[in-house]
């Protein structure tokens, strides 16, 4: 084996272990905002259910639905959206490279999910008419990133 | 075909929908409470990671993971334990079916979980010896009901 060889060979294992380790790290970001997604679908469900007349309005249930959107949306984005996870980069993954491209944007997407859920926590309790008053607002600002930013599905 | 063996058919397809719409609601809740456990042990990983001393304090990052666990220990709880997703009951699933013989003692250990949240809310930005401090708690809520309520992993 030539030197050169020997030298790159060592290289490889000695970056191993980084590498594996961003790895694990980038699959437990990918797992959480996954995670955070599910939830925040699981809980917008009845909601929407009811607005369509598919369930019927329950204002305590409802109530329950916009808190757990309200609190899951306070979550903050910072450890979720690591380097090297876009689709492509890492097995799973639905989210555009231009995400990173776009940081402030993808955060002021962000941002006017929590104020739609912010809105919807004010009025789900409050008869279903203020409920569908306030549904559009919420799908609205899931639908603005994830046309821009989700792989489609 | 007999006419009972008819009848029993017949039954059979009028319950397959029920029954169907059952099982995929119990894996959404399934999916949905292992997402929020999933999202809690990620926040708590940076608090532990610091407190042990593996990584540097942080006060920002220390404050931003105890932000994050307390907003997701608000979620509430009443969706995601519905009957018939014990381990056992469906496939994936580690709770004990005694949580389903003791709810309040469950709910209870909940409410441990968030006031532990909010201590550590209120302790993790202000230094390591806070943090410390309040990560017993937390490890404690935790620890107290997967011992009883959590079939060993």
């Amino acid at each position: 084996m030539s030197r050169s060889l020997i030298a790159a060979a060592l290289a490889a294992s000695l970056c191993l272990p980084g590498a594996a380790f961003a790895n694990e790290a980038n699959e437990a970001a990918l797992k959480a905002r996954q995670s955070l997604m599910s939830l925040i679908a699981y809980n917008l469900g009845p909601l929407a259910q009811m607005a369509q007349g598919r369930i019927d309005y329950d204002a305590e249930a409802a109530q329950a639905a916009a808190d757990n959107l309200f609190n899951l949306t306070r979550h903050s984005q910072e450890r979720l959206w690591p380097e090297g996870t876009a689709e492509g980069q890492i097995e799973g993954s639905a989210a555009r490279p231009t995400i990173w491209e776009n940081l402030d944007d993808f955060a002021r997407r962000y941002g006017d999910l929590q104020t739609a859920a912010a809105t919807m926590q004010g009025a789900a309790g409050d008869g279903l008419q203020s409920l569908q008053g306030a549904l559009g607002g919420l799908g609205g600002a899931c639908q603005a990133c994830h046309q821009q930013y989700r792989v489609s599905d």
